[in-house]
This record gives C-alpha cells, sequence and structure tokens, in this order.
C-alpha cells in the first residue's frame, strides 16, 4: 500500500494502525537509516543539567504550616506581593500612554529600540563611565542579560566565578550551558568582603569571567570604594573580565555608598547588568540591560556582535516596557526611590539548636511551629543561615520577628560555660 | 608589596600599572595555573554559531522611516508598522485594568500565572486535543516557544527537519545549540503541499522531531486535513515527536479550513506553539505559548518537567501581558479577527482579457506596464486570481489599486453581445 494515501475516514486509527503494525521493523526510507519504530523522547542534556536550587530545595520543603498561625512568606523577595510596595503611579501612566500611542506593537530591533537604549545610557553615563546607545542591550529581565553575558564569554568546559553565599542562579545558568562554577568565598566577618586571596586563586586558564554582585544577594552587603578596586586589580592582574550583577545599584542605605564597578576601572571590560525589576518595583515586567564598558576596546567588535546575535534568539523586551522606559526613568520622582527596602540577613548559632541537624531543618521547623517560611542559607551556599526578606507589611514583619524569638526561645541551648550568651 | 592592598588614591593608574608591570610573567596565585596576563577575550563558539539572517537585515535598518525600506517590513510580517493595523481597543483596555490593578507587578510563576495558562488551555481546548493549564508554557514571544522546543528535544548532533521554503529562526537556533538541520521541500506546483516522501527519507536514529509550519510562513498556504494526516502518519511511523509551529492558526480565509495538527492525531506527541502577535497584531508584546499534546504519555513528565526547568533560566513573559491574555481572549470581538485577513484575492475574468494566456502571463504583464508586482494565483492552485497583500498603507493601497483599474481599462475586451458589462 502507498503510505502516503490515507483515507480521511477514520484516519486516527490508520495512523495508529500503521505504528502498531510495523513494530520495529519496516520498508519506510528513514528505516533504512537505523530508525527504530519506538517511540523513545527523552529530555536533552541541557535541560537535565538545568538546576534551580531555590525551586528544588523550596519544593521538597512539604510541611504543612501550623493551622493555628496565619503563614508568613519570608523566603521570596517579591515586594509586590502584599500591594504595600506598589510602582509609582508615574511609571505605570507611562505605560498607559504608550499603549494609547499604539506606536510600541510591533517588532522592536532584537536588542531594544535605538531611542530606549539611548534613555539607559544617559541614565547611567558619567565621566568616569561613559555610555552611548551602542553599549546598551535591552533583555528580557536582568535574568536574560546574565544569561546572555555569560553565553558570549564562555565555552562549555570553561569556568567562571561566582560568590559563596550568592544568587543561585549564576549556577543555574552556567551549568545548563555546560560551563564550570568555582565559588569564591564572602566573609561575614569582613561584612561579606570577598576573600581575594581565594578568589585569585581559583582562576586558571579557563576562567571565563568573574561574578561580581553589588549590592549583595542575599547579603545585602555595599562593597566601599576600595574593596572594588582591589577586585579589579585582581582582575587587571589576571586578565579576567568582569560580570557585575548591579541590579541592586542604588538601593542601599543612607549609611553606605553604592558604586558602580565601571567608574572605577579604566582598563577592566566590564559587562554591568541591571534592569528595572527591583529598584522600580516591577520584577515581572522583565525588563533588563546590559551596559558594556569596555573603554580599552578589550571586548571590541567581536563581543558586542556576540551580544547581539544573541540576542536574536528570541527578540528582546516587550515593547510597550521599551516604550515607557523614557518617563520611568526620567519622572520617577526620588521620594519613590527612598521608601523602598533591601535585605536583611540573620545568622544562626546551630551549636545552640541541637534539634535541628542544619539549616533546613531550622526552616521547616519554623514552618511547621510558627508558620513563617524563610529561605535556608543552604539556597545560596551558605549553610546555617536563613534569609528573611523585609518587603513584607510593618504589622507582618513584626508578627513574624516576634514568631521567630518564640520560636528561638523554645529551642535554644546554652553551650557549656556560656552562660552569658543565654543571658544576652 | 601585598597586591590586595591598594591606595584609594589614584588607584585606576595603580591598577592599569600592574597591569602593565607584570607583563606576562607574574608571581600572582592564578598564575601558577598558566593563566597568561595578556587580555584575550572572545566570543563563545555558540554566539558565533548564532546566525539570524532576517534580523541581522532588519536590525541594520535605520528605524526612522524610509518609503524604499517598508518593502522589507512587510518581509518580517509586522502589520503594525504603517499603524494602518492597530490591535483592538479591548486589547489595549485589558493592559490598562491590568495596570490600575496593581496585581500583575511581581514575578510571575516561570512558566507564568496559573491563571493565564488556563485562559489559554480553555481558549484553545477541543474534544480531539484536549488541554488544561498543566499543559501550557507561556513563553517570552513565540521565538522563545519554538527554542525551548528545540532545547528541551534535541542535543547537540542530532538534528531536526525544516520546512525549505521557510521561517529562518528554525535554522538560527538550531545551529546556535550545535543542532543539524535538513531541509525538506515544499512544493509550489502543489500549493506548497509537503513532499512527504523526500521528507521522510531524511529521517534517521538522530532526528529529534520534525517542525511542521502550518499555515505556512512564508508561503501562506494552508494543508488539507488529509495532509496533515499523511504528515502525521510519517512521524508515528518513524515515532518522531513534531514541533508544530501554529503562530498562524485561525488566520484564513473562510473558503480554506485551519486544522490544528494536534486534533487529528491520537498518538504522536507534539508540541503546538503560538502566541498573541500575528492574529492579535502585537508581535512586540512577546507573549508566546507552548502547548503540550501527549495523551499517549510519549514526552511523559520528562519533557515536561525539562520544559519547566528551562523557563526558570529566564522567567516567562511580561506579567502585565500576562494579566492581560484573560480579557484578550474572551472579549476581542470577532469583527477584528475579520478584519485582519493577511490577503485579498482578486479574480479575473480571464475571457475579458483575450491577450493574456493565463493568470501567471497577467500578472507579468502588470508588472512591466504597472510595476505593480502581485502573485499569480496559480501558486496556490487557484488559476485566474492573483493575489495581493493588503498591509500596505491606504495611500500606497489606493495607488496599486488605480494602477490595476489602468491596467484593466487598457486590456479588457467585452465578450460578444455582453455591451452592459462595458457600461459597468
Amino acid at each position: 500500500m502507498d503510505p502516503y494515501r490515507i483515507e480521511t475516514s477514520d484516519s486516527g486509527s490508520q495512523v495508529l494502525d500503521m505504528h502498531v503494525n510495523i513494530s520495529g521493523r519496516s520498508s519506510m526510507p528513514g528505516k533504512m537509516k537505523g530508525r527504530k519504530a519506538r517511540w523513545s523522547v527523552r529530555p536533552s542534556d541541557m535541560s537535565i543539567r538545568t538546576f534551580n536550587p531555590i525551586r528544588a530545595i523550596v519544593d521538597s520543603m512539604k510541611v504543612k504550616p501550623n493551622p493555628k498561625k496565619t503563614m508568613i512568606s519570608l523566603s521570596i523577595g517579591d515586594p509586590t506581593v502584599f500591594g504595600n510596595l506598589p510602582t509609582d503611579l508615574e511609571v505605570t501612566q507611562a505605560m498607559k500612554n504608550v499603549l494609547d500611542s499604539g506606536k510600541y506593537n510591533g517588532y522592536a530591533p532584537s536588542i531594544g529600540y535605538l531611542s530606549s537604549r539611548e534613555e539607559v545610557a544617559s541614565y547611567y553615563h558619567c565621566a568616569k563611565a561613559p555610555l552611548e546607545a551602542k553599549d546598551v542591550i535591552l533583555t528580557s529581565g536582568c535574568s536574560q542579560a546574565i544569561e546572555l553575558c555569560l553565553a558570549v564569554l564562555a565555552n562549555p568546559g570553561q569556568n567562571i566565578l561566582v560568590p559563596r553565599p550568592g544568587f543561585s542562579l549564576y549556577r543555574t545558568l552556567a551549568e545548563s550551558m555546560g560551563i564550570e562554577v568555582k565559588l569564591y568565598n564572602l566573609l561575614p566577618e569582613k561584612s561579606w568582603e570577598i576573600d581575594l586571596k581565594q578568589m585569585e586563586s581559583l582562576i586558571d586558564e579557563k576562567t571565563a569571567c568573574l561574578i561580581i554582585n553589588n549590592p549583595s544577594n542575599p547579603c545585602g552587603s555595599v562593597f566601599s570604594k576600595s574593596h572594588l578596586q582591589k577586585i579589579l586589580a585582581v582582575a587587571a592582574r589576571q586578565c579576567v573580565p568582569i560580570l557585575a550583577d548591579e541590579i541592586y545599584g542604588d538601593m542601599v542605605f543612607l549609611d553606605c555608598k553604592y558604586e558602580p564597578l565601571a567608574t572605577l576601572s579604566t582598563n577592566v571590560p566590564i559587562l554591568s547588568c541591571g534592569g528595572l525589576a527591583k529598584r522600580w518595583l516591577i520584577p515581572g515586567w522583565r525588563l533588563g540591560w546590559i551596559l558594556i564598558h569596555d573603554r580599552r576596546d578589550i571586548f571590541g567588535n567581536e563581543i558586542r556582535d556576540g551580544l547581539v546575535k544573541l540576542s536574536q534568539r528570541t527578540l528582546g523586551p516587550c515593547t510597550i516596557v521599551q516604550g515607557a522606559l523614557k518617563s520611568i526613568l526620567r519622572r520617577t520622582p526620588q521620594e519613590f526611590y527612598d521608601n523602598t527596602l533591601c535585605f536583611l540577613k540573620v545568622g544562626v548559632e546551630m551549636e545552640h539548636f541541637p534539634e535541628f541537624e542544619n539549616d533546613v531543618e531550622f526552616t521547616e521547623r519554623l514552618i511547621a511551629e510558627q508558620s513563617v517560611h524563610c529561605l535556608p542559607g543552604k539556597c545560596f551556599e551558605y549553610p546555617n543561615f536563613f534569609r528573611v526578606v523585609i518587603t513584607v507589611p510593618e504589622v507582618m514583619m513584626l508578627e513574624a520577628c516576634s514568631r521567630i524569638q518564640e520560636f528561638c526561645e523554645q529551642h535554644y541551648h546554652c553551650a557549656e560555660g556560656s552562660q552569658e550568651e543565654c543571658d544576652k
């Protein structure tokens, strides 16, 4: 029978019959090449390699909250969930104006509208780190910005240096691309500065870039000017470019100053990643950017072209948000920024909580008994800490703190000969 | 000197000096591992492999309107560039309502809000191809939908089958991932149906999937039910899953019917890719989706999990558009869809044009005399018709029509005894 002639009636079973009848052997063309007539659809190695520890750890926490207490989640840093931290009215108005204009519904260039990139460039331009539109690539959130930077800088088999504790996406992206992750340490006793000697000792000929995350997620720490200069010195000495995750830039308390890394260097090539998510409280809108700082022309056109080509795989961010960028950057009032918050970190002296195996168990019991959900430090490669977000309403925050205090009082045990600790 | 102590004064030059002084030799830790103190930052193989011919042309175009270049924007199927085909007011109103609600600014699940996925599922659900929210993954445009499908189905070194002529993104994505592209032929003389024998002959043990694009970009052709059944028979026989690019689904003339591929199969696993871009005239908004049809559980949880994990690399589409999906899908009036037909067919009473052998000669002379280029209906097995695209601005359309009218007046001959026709 001609396999290409099919009765349109009852063709479903016809298709099925064919499948069953030939069961592994067939005279069809494809068969000549050894294709087995048996279904076996396997997920790709890349998809198997793609692992998100926050998802994995949080999803595997099968703990029922204490029914007597309403659940308080301090685990995911989304400032918008409770509605107590809305974005600015100028921001939403800008979007409405763009929608009314009807001029931003079509395809934009894959790296973003020229006019929108000009706005970002002029917003972040400064004498020590000049920027033009050509130095800006708009992306679908800061996550894609980081993905594009890793994808253009590193080949499978190379490695990148990543902070511990640090944002888990770096590892998720790198390992999905077959890039090795090497962890350098942040020192809690030095307000989470980098252990520079240890970091530099990790660098080898296969190191594609250093990821410097400042201000730090999850530590909430902000590097001093001199510490940033020391980091740049290592990069310059080792000739390793820097991927600067500066999504929390400018979101610092008044008592510390945020210095964009690129403003402190004249020779280290830097790809700075940022976006609207955190500072403008619209993480879901997915508008991020890459700022290319390359005053010594070390990246050159090749890296720039590489980024452009990679952006063409899935064309840029939503054009409505792109169109609204100008007003968002120019018209958002300073008071709005002043009202936004960062993270709070809490350490756990595990020796005083012998009941608990580790931080994961600590946080699980915290849910079971107090219905307060915090992320175990393990999510950030930093066991025996837990992360608390403080973007929830004040009332809820106070309630959460008192529950955590109650929990600690119930489970705290003194170490021998440390009575004073108990008096604290 | 301690390389980690730096004078904060003139540190810029300090950093530079270090770099220069050590010139290739150094006693720094990293050096032990043979890292050269010479800058050499090369773009990754993946970025070099990535080439998107359409974006390469379009993105290099000046955004300023240039009448001579408007033809190119037609070639990327963007109906919005001239502003003569706006989206529906219900669509923009839905976005404004979502902005006002303030409830869609936060992070959504990486595969999209459950409520939004439910809307897409119920919109495309039918008895022959049932869908639930768990079968829907929202993506940053149909481009990312196709990217995720290829990324989960194929490993480097495997191959996929792609139509010729066909959408260039398939090749761009596949080759950037190290996946081989094999081209199967569409037959113009059979209104662009697939050469099934030739397609099946390309399948081997390394074939990860068939890409079936219906309705066809760029051909504009719509496969008949029986042709789709024959395609499914090949997939079933060869046990190759199908990636169905159905972004133009439902955008067909009344006289031909679009059949979603999944409604015709009970056993072939199908990932159907679509989105808001074409039918709702908002390609820039970047909202697409993957519909998972797997009634024989051949993809199973592994492929589903793989897609979820891959979506976690860069979290989903803009949440404002996600929030507006419900109203967009439910409230866009039928008249809007009816008014946005891509093509216009114009009949030619050939007996009144004795000079011309057929529709091909008719259109050839139309170009020669009036510089108006239409495709003869023969291309679509509609002899004695010709095809005109109507996505051009009204002014251009009117000019074209007046030229066609002048052409007809010059060549129109009355049939005997039908004077009245000439008076029309």
